[in-house]
Order: C-alpha cells, then sequence, then structure tokens
C-alpha cells in the first residue's frame, strides 16, 4: 500500500496544449496491460531532459541523448513497459534505433526527432515485433486529455499511477504543467529508476529548459532512495509547448522564468515523494534532514547513510525506535572531522540524542509514538555550519525482499 | 541457517599457552545464557588491535585504544554482550572506566592494563552492576581449554559460535593459533560488526603485532558486508603469548614472520567468512571477484557495489539470474571511465555478459543451475589492468527483514 498517496483522478490533470498522448497493450512483457505511451509534440515544443548516470545505461538513454544533441526538434518520445533494452548492448542499440524510424514512419517525422524510452527487466532483448505492432494502437489514441493513462501505461511495479497538475499566471497569462512518472525499486540518485515527464503550455528557449529540468530534478529526483540501486533507464523529461502564446522565456533572471522553476520544482518533487510513497513494499514514509553542516555535501552524505541503512529501514518497518543505529549511521557516513558530542537527533520534535548519547530528557514512549506515524521526519543538528539537505525514503518491509525475489517470474 | 559453516567442536580447539577464558552469565540483556568474557593474559604478552572507523564510536572502543597507547602492557581483556555502550555518551566512558577498574582489582592489575568491548543494542545505557557482579563468576572459569565457551559468550544474533585453531612449524617450534569471533548483521568495513579475538603462543614485538593484525584484517573483516553497515563497535584483536618459547619475531623480513601472518591472514579469513556464512537471515555464501583492473580500489568499488545491492542479494535469496542487475551495479559503483563494452561477467564460470551485453553462449538454465548452489561466485573482468579485489557477502532475505525488525523485542 503506498504511504499516504492517493491515486490521481482524471479530471485533475490538465491538458497541455501542443501535447497529445496515445497508449497501447503491446504485450511486451505480460497481456492485458497497457505498456506502451507515445507522446507527440507541436512543432513548436523545446524539450530538455536529464539521465542517468549509470555506465551501463540502456539503449534508448544513449539514442534519445543522441537524438536532442542533433537539435532538430522533438516530434514524440515512445515509452515502453516490460523491458529495459538495457545490458543489450549493439543489438539494444539497433531495436532502439529501429523504434525511432518506425515511429517517425507513422507520423511523418525524421527518426532523430523521436526520443526513445525503456523500463523494465534488464538484459533481455527488447521484442521489437510486439512494440511495432502497438504503435498503430498508440496514434489512434492520442489525445491531449489522456495523462492518467499514460502514466498507467509506463507503471512497472508501480502500485499507483503518479501525476499531478498545476497552474500559475505569468504577467496575464494562465500557465499549466502537468507531470507524470513511474519508479518504485531500484530507486538511488543518480538518479532514482524512473521516468518522469513533465510538459508545460509556456514558451521557455531550450537552454533555459535545460537548466530547469537540472535545477527541479536535483531538488527532486536526486534526493530520493528506496534501496540505493540507481537504474540503467532514468530520465526526466521537460517539455514547453509554447502553446499558451504567453512570453518567450529567455532570460533566468525574468520573473517569469522564477515562476516557472518553481512551479516545475513543485511537480517534480511530488512526483519523486510519490515515487518513494510507493517504494516497494513500503509502509513509512520517511523524510532525513540534515542541517547546520558545513556545506551541502557533507549534508547529503549523512542523510543518504540514514536513508539507505538496511538496518534503520527495518527499525522503521518495525516501528521500533532503535535509534542508536542513527547514530551508527551517522558515524560511517563518511564525513570524518565533525564532533560527535555537539550532534543533535530529533525524531519529529522529540529530541533523541545530544552530548554523544541519548538525551536525557528521552522518553522511550514518545520515540515509540513517532515510530508509529506513516510519515516520520529523522532531522539531524551538525551545529558546525548553515548548509541543509534533505532525502527522502522509505521503510524496509517483508514484501521488498518478496517483490524483488519475485519480479521476473 | 548459516550457509555451509559447521559450529565448531571443542576438541578441535587448541588451547594457547598464556592465555585463560572464563565466562559468566550477568544477565545483561537476557537471562539464562553466557553474555560475559574474560581473557587473562600472561605477562609478556604482547597485543595489537584493530578498531571501527566510526565516528560515533562506542566508549569501550575509545577506551581500549587509550590503554594500548599507554603501553604498559595488557593483563586481560573483558567483554560483554547484550549491550554495546555505544552511543552513551560521557555516562558511557565513566561506565567502560569502571569496567576496567573492577577487573584490575579483581586479577591485582592497574585498570588501564584492561581493555573493554561490548556489543549488542546501541544508545542503551550498560548495566554495569549486573557486568560487575558476573566478574567473580568469570574469574573462577578461568581456564586454557575454554575457547569454545568464549567463543559462545561473545555470541549476539550469531546461529553457531566462530571458532578455528592452526598449529604451525616456525624454525624447530610448533606454534599454535586459536581465534574467536562474533558478528551476524551491522556487518560492513571498516570494519565488520564484529568482534574477533585471535591469539598465538609465537613471541612477537609490538609493532610487528600491529602489523600483522591490520594486514590480516585487511585481507579478511575488510572484505565483508552483510548489510553495509558498520557498527560503533568493532575490533579485531591479536594477542601474542611469547609462551612457545620460540625466538621473538622482530623483522617483518624474517620467515617467522611470514610463515606467522599467512596463518593469521588464513584464520582471520576463516572467521570473516564464517560471519558471512552467518549473516543475518543469510541463504546463500557469495564471492565477488573483481579482476584485470587499474587498481585495487576501482576492484573493491565495484565489487562492494555488487555485494551491497538490495537488488542482486534478493535475486540470489530467489536464486533467480535476474543478472541485468549486476551490470546495473557495475554501472553506478563510481568508477567512471571504463568500457562497459570490454566488460566480462561470469557466475561461477557461466559467462554472462560481455561486449555490453548479454553472452550469445548464455544460456538461462546454466544460469538457474549456478544461481541454485549455496556457494557462488561472481566474477567480473574488467578487462584494463592487473588489478583485483575479492568481497564476500550473502544473499538478502526475509529473515534479515524478521531478524532486524525484532532486534531488541
Amino acid at each position: 500500500m503506498p504511504v499516504n498517496l492517493s491515486p490521481p483522478v482524471a479530471s485533475d490533470l490538465l491538458p497541455i496544449k501542443g501535447v497529445l498522448l496515445g497508449t497501447a497493450e503491446a504485450h511486451i512483457k505480460k497481456p492485458n496491460r497497457k505498456d506502451l505511451l507515445l507522446i507527440k509534440l507541436n512543432s513548436q515544443a523545446t524539450v530538455a531532459g536529464v539521465f542517468t548516470k549509470n555506465k551501463f545505461c540502456a539503449a534508448p538513454v544513449i539514442i534519445a541523448q543522441e537524438h536532442l544533441a542533433t537539435h532538430t526538434g522533438v516530434c514524440a518520445l515512445i515509452i515502453n513497459t516490460g523491458n529495459a533494452n538495457a545490458g543489450t548492448g549493439e543489438s539494444g542499440m539497433i531495436t532502439a534505433r529501429a523504434t525511432c524510424a518506425e515511429v517517425a514512419a507513422l507520423l511523418n517525422c525524421k527518426a532523430n526527432q523521436v526520443l526513445p524510452f525503456s523500463t523494465g527487466v534488464i538484459m533481455e532483448p527488447l521484442p521489437l515485433a510486439k512494440l511495432v505492432a502497438g504503435l498503430p494502437d498508440c496514434v489512434a489514441d492520442l489525445r491531449e486529455d489522456n495523462w492518467l493513462n499514460a502514466a498507467t501505461a509506463i507503471m512497472t511495479t508501480d502500485l499507483v499511477a503518479k501525476a499531478v497538475s498545476r497552474k500559475i499566471t505569468i504577467g496575464a497569462k494562465t500557465i499549466t504543467i502537468t507531470g507524470i512518472a513511474k519508479g518504485s525499486g531500484m530507486i538511488h540518485p543518480n538518479m532514482a529508476t524512473m521516468l518522469g515527464y513533465i510538459a508545460t503550455d509556456a514558451s521557455v528557449a531550450q537552454g533555459m529548459l535545460q537548466q530547469m529540468v537540472t535545477t527541479a530534478c536535483n531538488a527532486s529526483f536526486n534526493c530520493i532512495t528506496v534501496d540505493g540501486d540507481t537504474s540503467t533507464n532514468d530520465a526526466l523529461m521537460l517539455i514547453a509547448t509554447g502553446a499558451s502564446h504567453a512570453g518567450k522565456i529567455v532570460d533566468t533572471h525574468s520573473a517569469g522564468f522564477q515562476q516557472l522553476q518553481a512551479a516545475i520544482t513543485e511537480v517534480a518533487i511530488y512526483l519523486a515523494q510519490a515515487i518513494v510513497r510507493d517504494g516497494e513494499g513500503a509502509t513509512k514514509f520517511i523524510t532525513v534532514n540534515v542541517t547546520a553542516g558545513k556545506n551541502e555535501a557533507e549534508c547529503k552524505q549523512i542523510a543518504y547513510a540514514i536513508a539507505r541503512s538496511p538496518l534503520i529501514k527495518t527499525a522503521f518497518f518495525a516501528s521500533d525506535p532503535n535509534l542508536g543505529r542513527i547514530l551508527a549511521a551517522i558515524g560511517y557516513a563518511g564525513v570524518d572531522d565533525f564532533d560527535v558530542k555537539k550532534i543533535k537527533v530529533y525524531l519529529d520534535n522529540v529530541l533523541v540524542a545530544e552530548h554523544g548519547g541519548r538525551a536525557l530528557s528521552y522518553q522511550e514512549t514518545d520515540g515509540q509514538g513517532v515510530m508509529q506515524q506513516s510519515d516520520i521526519t529523522v532531522r539531524v543538528e551538525l551545529n558546525r555550519g548553515a548548509a541543509v539537505a534533505t532525502v527522502w525514503t522509505c521503510d524496509f518491509s517483508y514484501d521488498y525482499v518478496k517483490i524483488n525475489a519475485s519480479y521476473r517470474s
């Protein structure tokens, strides 16, 4: 069960002028489920993205970046689930290129104007024929109000679809933003195992858009971990169609840039947190907040040590305030020059540790009370500077093992 | 069930002249189990150790190092289980010092000639009165042939005691080595959550002994991981009593040094592997061997990325050759300049991946066959140098979650 995360409602998801979405059942891994999504863009649209840093990145990740770099404009994005087309060597590259060519033929554009994405099992050949056979259904299904189906079609082990919309006003114009994402396991920056697509009808110059998606990703998908595994297929794409006819954003210092950046970051954070709330086997959503550090890097290092510790995550699953494990994680995080006596550790607002040990005021019943909640914040004050970092994670349950021990079957 | 690890037999464990061991039931955490071990040394014994690098290291870890640094000789080691005396601040230091003083009074030596060790739950006060009340029983029990009881007394979540002996001949003299260790969860260098004590009747100068224990530790306890959590309490101690009356080892280039080093490293590797074989919830023992790297550091980095990935460990638990997850881990290990096309991945002798993807010769049934074994080797050939590294780990099962979700109850 996702932690405090309701499934999106179709009517809450706002169409973005210039973006058409179509899905199909291509039977890539399993029958009777949507597993193919085609996103068709208007001709003025600009697109920017952030991709996994995994060295064994998937063929579509390589091709998508190659095609973006040609700067010939993006006509469509094609996304399949059920197979990652990763660890597939040269034949995987051929399959990904062929996918783009087939989409281009159907939409009457060039192959390098199509960006491919895949998610699913690694190191198995992508069944190209099945994917291609599903494309005409996608084309026939293309509509503006199809975001919920789109979010559903890209799910793998996700229990609920992840999608959200926002409306903002820039100058006198209304700007709409809608985003979808998938991801549940193999979640760790850079980046989480996820695919994310955010579209807006604002008009944004290519360079600005790249900066916007990088900033949004750093504040969202690069702050989450489920299991510490960085996927081969991650990508977050930001699309700006310009169909609102608002003035084009060409300057990072403009009010329009700032407002749109804030709204897009907010959408990205919602989607990133939704991935953690729907983390494989999750029963709790944990915010790890490290404050008063010397720099952001050390805050993040300590936050991640806590967020990925199986011992801490199983204690959260058990609602057991075995909080010494948090001190142990702070101690082995790899930050070597801090004074343990200055550190304070809080569970929500309960002071747990100070002066190098358990706080005198700490009562087990207070810790127990917080541990029973489904949303919990661990706060670590380093008390040696002004930097902060936040990481979101979930607990570690029997179901995580169950899901991942049986993922392929 | 420990993986291919038989409990030690008392008669296989050889006494070390100069080392007396006594245990007691001090009821520190639970009744009716040995939880206190006193090791008394002869006056000529030299002692050296390696300790956890966790910044939140336990009070006894700090005191043991302090006492060793006084170079006044070590009279005794006192080890309790059931409570780690870690994350206990200033009062933990007072308790650890008081423990040493009580032991010193009973054995008629100085407090700084006693080294304290604790293992168990973190951030709870050590019940000093119970520990002290158990000391006379330890003293009354002191004997040379008490190694199996000693190994049993230091267990926490361990399912079997870990102990081994070796005999070697240096010159004309027979030298005996016996070692014990505990550890099962919170296992990751530097170091693993473990305590290890290895004693020999060889005569070794202090400086040589320190070098020997560091070398042995790097080749053994620093090559294992169960859950990626580095404990607050780890220590590996090496004791040389000199009671064999063999010539003193004072030169690292001597044949005696080399022979003893090899035997002690062998004992340390046995004990380190025993900890992994008895890893919490383990059903499989996995050797990760990275070869042909540029340097040892990159080999180890990739080996650890594989060895600590929950996704890979759950796949081993399921005997599912979902081997793309291994490629993903190699790709995110943080080594950035290798060519994925040059890498070969083997499961035992089955070639799984090459040329950036699945090997053409690979048959799922072959992978399946290896995955069903209880001892499995993953070998990664980087094919860009001559360096190698090996890491030992276990799989990740329901029982890991169960054990750690209920550890304190």
